[in-house]
């Protein structure tokens, strides 16, 4: 297995533990040594790997939780550092999400998430919308 | 300069490149042989270099852009690879950015940018908000 099949494997990884309402697969993916950050959307970030396991149980035992799954990831690996970008569908909704791994004792594990609710899903634009204030 | 001190100051380029609108700083600042990627606010994905760039042309260009500062920078630095967190400020919209560089012909350059409006600014909670839907 190549390191992207790896990085793209613990990618799903991620959103499998989403699916199955599950923290304790969320907390194996997490890394323990390297530095940890989450981005919620809306949230200010958390920086605290307490705080952050703390968010996702939180959010996988609500009840009022959505079905969510991912498609379009692209991943780029960085030597023992890998970016997956994808999108996250829930209902109607679709997120751009970030999600940032290092290589930890062999196995890729999530240093890093933010996902960001966007406009326009998997149908892309031919050219990018052009902003008004930003930004 | 400790790595983690040049990234910090990479991170400063691009909030200065944002500044004095200028695309020629911007475009020195990101990377040239690692694939580069950029989520701006309500965008899809962009993972194009020129795409990218065109972007920031625009965006420094427009004539409603409006004055931005960065505040609460935070870094990691993951061997040749790095993550900034920090606050981006717009007038009355604070957005949470996620900047990752990495190490090019010794060069901290940006790869990736990701930025997401948030409720809450710099006084940050004694506890992160509860989320109703999500993620």
């Amino acid at each position: 297995m190549t390191d992207l099949d790896a990085v793209l494997t613990a990618n799903r990884t991620f959103y499998q533990a989403f699916a199955l309402r599950n923290p304790d697969a969320m907390d194996r993916l997490w890394a323990r040594e390297a530095a940890v950050s989450c981005i919620h959307p809306g949230w200010p970030p958390l920086l605290d790997r307490a705080v952050i396991m703390g968010s996702w149980r939180n959010i996988l035992h609500a009840p009022s939780a959505l079905a969510m799954h991912c498609g379009g990831s692209q991943g780029r690996v960085y030597g023992t550092t890998a970016l997956v970008l994808c999108e996250e569908i829930m209902e109607e909704t679709v997120f751009a999400a970030t999600n940032l791994f290092v290589l930890e004792q062999g196995q890729w594990r999530m240093v890093h998430h933010q996902a960001t609710p966007i406009a326009v899903p998997t149908a892309r634009p031919a050219s990018p919308p052009r902003p008004q204030h930003l930004h």
